[in-house]
């Protein structure tokens, strides 16, 4: 590596700025002016200067590095944010590193992201107090898309929808073609993520007074095939349900599935619906009845409140709202 | 931050090794003991020894990072890919910050990753000659999951199936049931990674005599919407293909739904086929015939790969095995 590497007084000079004009450049600080920030970045463009970013790091405390704790990359919903983030974090020149978070594994994330990140995306985890207030103490902002199911430390500032009126719009909806009795498929666990949504539809159909009994809630692990398999005996079942709601995409399309493969007509015999509205759920048969989250404005606005934080700048949680898209399943 | 950190001294003399050994340990080299091994680990848990991961970089020159470039997060494939390969990098305590690659800013990347990555993926994109030549020169080793179109460098060590003999499976099983004419979703872009697919289904078709007409090739951008689009209206044209195959599991997704919406029954008037076996692709109506992309044993091998490269053992491309998944839409 003997090549010559540009210093910023260098491209300092040839700007015609002073060194500190270059710094606050490369901090992508908002005190420069446009036409002042442009001729610094030719001038860095036409020397090939590059800062090392390790070195840079360390000196300036600053990574331009974002961590993103994801639950499980084999859900389209969960890529998709991932997708809409970096789109996001690429335009104010922030990498994203993701990082598949397993509760059991909570004690080695304090070391795995000291020094590497300067904030964190959570989708809906409930880290532990200890660690929310170690990032805290750091200076690294949190933001979670999807409200912890256990909120502990107000470090963390989410991003949502407002899941009992959602859920209620889809409600009204199976009420007025006639339905009752609305069973909903939940992930067991009560610290996952979409535990919060489970919390809510029960809200929800209180709140339209139909009676969510218990047995009418099935649990599967989130993914396609566990609900098909929790769901399969349950379908042919005589007097049961008329219509249920997945806590995900996924889990819809497996009830889906599982209709399929007993032989229940959807929606004649069973009403079928879904809470993201993933590109499979436009192409299952019949496609699906569901919650669409807006990924695209989530992820810019997850953003754009890290950036408030890092920027220290007041940031308080954004409710977002969706809206149902009617297919065939219902 | 005034807290204590522990030493690697420290760290030592718990242990009862020397500082050399928890060195060993710490980069993770193998010649260390196992018992050892243990051994410093819970040194360094119980004084709760946090390595700074830039300070650490610098002297180390070790990021514990692994880039990886994307083409598309929304196609289930790719993020499928993704978590492969960080559930293979985390055995070997790398973390994994992933960029989607536009061809306009490859000038970017160098700045992008400089001192920030032991080691790149690629997913097939085709990097100019200079941009290999300067990882090349840093030691940061380049690994290729899937050829890249245009092979620039010697650097780049690639994995892939063998994409003449899965089409050739393919195309035999299209004749078996009788198709002679058999059509090809392709994607444009001569550099795009998918079109080394193209390249082997002509050669394939060359090699089991069925002549591939040049109008029997359609071009779209990888996705669902697209596809749909640039086969709408071939679906009902009188005298067409018998059968197609899409490069991606997306576009062969948007062929079903092309048929759906004209009305065209899928495998009577129209065989499709698949080139990869992501989920939705058995969610479809008819459920698709595909080639499964061993995604799970790539993200293995792709890991594999990386790790002799950085230890500077010998490494050569790898092809894989692949089979022919069958369901009804042929």
């Amino acid at each position: 590596m003997g090549e010559h590497m540009a210093t910023r007084k260098e491209v300092a000079d040839r700007a015609g700025v002073s060194i500190a004009v270059v710094s606050y450049v490369l901090n992508d600080s908002n005190y420069v002016k446009e036409e002042t920030r442009r001729k610094v970045l030719q001038a860095i463009e036409e020397l090939g200067y590059e800062t090392n970013m390790a070195a840079r790091a360390l000196k300036m405390r600053k990574t331009e590095q974002l961590a993103v704790l994801i639950n499980h990359l084999g859900n389209p919903h969960e890529a998709g944010l991932l997708l809409r983030i970096e789109e996001h974090a690429a335009k104010h020149n922030y990498v994203l590193f993701f990082q598949t978070f397993h509760k059991e594994q909570e004690s080695r994330l304090k070391a795995l992201l000291h020094g590497r990140v300067d904030g964190i995306f959570l989708l809906g985890q409930s880290l532990q107090e200890e660690t929310l207030r170690h990032f805290a103490k750091l200076g690294i902002p949190v933001v979670s898309i999807t409200t912890p199911a256990v909120p502990r430390c107000d470090h963390v500032t989410s991003i949502d929808l407002d899941w009992t009126a959602e859920y209620r719009k889809l409600i009204r909806l199976l009420k007025a073609k006639g339905h009752e009795r609305i069973a909903y498929m939940a992930i067991g666990d009560p610290e996952h993520p979409l535990s919060h949504r489970l919390k809510a539809f029960r809200q929800a159909m209180e709140q339209e007074r139909l009676p969510l009994a218990e047995p009418d809630i099935f649990y599967a692990d989130g993914g396609l095939q566990t609900a098909h398999e929790a769901i399969r005996t349950k379908v042919t079942a005589p007097g049961r349900f008329t219509a249920i709601v997945g806590a995900n995409d996924l889990m819809a399309a497996g009830i889906v599935a599982a209709c399929r493969a007993s032989g229940v007509r959807i929606p004649q015999e069973l009403a079928v619906a879904g809470s993201e509205d993933i590109l499979m759920s436009s192409q299952t048969a019949p496609p699906l009845t569901v919650i669409h989250y807006p990924r695209e404005k989530v992820g810019e606005i997850a953003m754009e409140v890290m950036l408030d934080k890092m920027r220290k700048r007041p940031a308080s949680d954004r409710i977002l709202q969706a809206e149902i898209v009617e297919r065939a399943s219902l």
